[in-house]
């Protein structure tokens, strides 16, 4: 193949991306603004969202629905793709904030969890009742606020992503919800963890994003070479996680780590381990696992932990390679894939 | 004004709340086959939403809104407000499921609550982890999900009545705050807890759904009837309610009560009483609060209560004869205001 000069789409993707952050510091403020005016109190549970959001994370699937959209040719100047990347990075901070309380995880993004905060505060202010209910409280409701606002900025998208947009939610509650049975219940099922950590993570987190993007352009036909590419990604981005929990320490990270083990998850990472590794199976069968054994375990498989990513990767890339997309956003997604896949937090 | 025949339209709005029904099973249902189908446990969220739609409930949100769409000339045909309607009960489904883990109350609609439920079955089978932990959980995201189907149901919204749905919402979650803050703080402010009891529960149950109605047969014009109508009886509604939680049994409102004074709940009943009698004021000052003491103090000013009820009852009757409205759905909505303003449950 003849090398050619292809042009940089980065700086149109970060150009639409920081759009989207305005429209997201906007809307928040809008709204604290409204509800502050009626009480000191009312702005707290629109706080707790605007400071999660403020504290940074990846914004991972409004980087691939912008992506999607621009690279299947939409209008950058369209609002709608701008208002639903923005109520992407709300969907996910209400499920961040939900997750934390079923997980109890203490810090998230380099700071207390939402529930751990107000959990705190209770509890240094002496107010009634029990803290740990008044946290969790106003975590879940904090979470259902993200979630209520991610719907009003969806409000213009047309059948096709609304579509889309449905399915995704619907995913993420029941994927997580099976996450935290198969943990309670203890199962070992390497293909319904699979499942799992494909539905409640892998896909909404770049497959999903990236069909909403294409459909907003109108290009349904982009489906099936972002659905092999997102669903190869989100297994390598899945993966990366799990090493991460597994191996990263939490500064890096920004978050607990080690938490997989300690809650009796059956992330991908270990599930492939259970397959390959009887030791592996016999040490997730005890009724309390015996985490630095396992740990052990898991560190010799590292190798082939990261060979499988390559193999993930390189996959993603072949399907971008014949998709009906521009040189230049083949590129641009090229480069993504080993930016998610290679990541260190 | 001479007598005249008026039609009863009863029939034409329980035909309709009929068809509410039948979309709202099916829909469930097929979610159900549809997640079954993956895994055995994935059904388990959207049981715990069906077997809440199934204990009954009053429906007042769906049958608001249903009258508000009829008499305003909606076709009865439009698919648009059965979904809509549908998708109100499960709005507030969500609402209570979350609302019982805020409140840690035990049963709902004559049932375990979501989160009992579970925490009960976790702890009975011996499952991992903590049983509260978990049964929150469920809870979290059977919540959660009553509100992604809720937003799936509400598809086809146009702009106007989008707008309406998404403000009611916002206002649902704030109000929940604000009530589990003051709560919690032990604020006596009798003009915030009227607030927040007309924001969280008054408008949400009646001024929101009949407005949303409206708005969906492009009927915009009767809003200031529909909010003066609503607002009243949203007030009435939430009095019968305190009285009900202060007064009435649980077996015959298929829930606790007693719980409003147990958890420190400046009701719209206790911010009235506190306004009229400095004993009452005195008694919530206190740390904890000597609820016997607090109900014989209630219990004196119950025919005070029931007169302002009656006054309620009554501007929101004179705003349904002034409403641009036929005569036979100003008769209905007329009826509808006693049934729910003197109901016992």
């Amino acid at each position: 193949m003849p090398s050619q000069v292809v042009s940089n789409m980065r700086p149109l993707r970060v150009d639409l991306m920081t759009r989207v952050e305005s429209r997201l510091d906007a809307f928040l403020a809008t709204e604290r603004a409204r509800w502050a005016g009626v009480d000191s109190r009312a702005g707290v549970p629109v706080d707790a969202v605007t400071a999660l959001v403020a504290a940074g994370g990846k914004r991972l699937r409004p980087a691939f629905c912008v992506t999607g959209f621009l690279g299947a040719g939409g209008d950058p100047d369209d609002p709608t793709i701008v208002d639903c990347a923005a109520g992407l990075e709300l969907i996910h901070v209400a499920a961040l904030i939900h997750d934390d309380v079923l997980d109890a995880a203490e810090f998230r993004r380099g700071s207390p969890a939402v529930h751990a905060k107000y959990t705190a505060e209770h509890a240094a202010l002496g107010w009634r009742g029990e803290p740990r209910r008044y946290g969790d409280g106003v975590a879940i409701l904090s979470g259902d606020l993200a979630n209520v606002f991610a719907e009003r900025l969806a409000h213009a998208l047309s059948p096709g992503p609304r579509r889309i947009w449905g399915e995704m939610l619907t995913e993420i509650q029941v994927g997580q919800f099976l996450d935290m049975a198969v943990a309670a219940e203890g199962v070992i099922e390497p293909k319904l963890s699979r499942w799992i950590a494909v539905c409640k993570s892998g896909r909404y987190s770049i497959h999903r994003p990236l069909l909403l993007g294409a459909a907003i352009a109108g290009r349904e036909d982009l489906a099936p070479a972002f659905e092999e590419y997102g669903e190869a990604l989100g297994e390598a981005f899945q993966l990366r996680d799990d090493l991460i929990d597994a191996f990263g320490d939490s500064e890096t990270a920004g978050k607990p780590v080690g938490l997989d083990l300690a809650q009796h998850k059956m992330t991908l990472l270990l599930a492939e381990a259970v397959q390959r590794d009887g030791r592996v199976r016999k040490l997730v069968s005890e009724p309390e696992w015996d985490t630095a054994a396992l740990r052990e375990r898991l560190i010799e498989s590292k190798g082939d932990i990261e060979n499988r990513i390559d193999v993930l990767v390189e996959r993603a890339h072949r399907a971008i390679d014949r998709a009906p997309l521009g040189a230049a956003w083949r590129n641009e997604l090229t480069k993504m894939a080993v930016e998610v896949a290679y990541r260190n937090r």
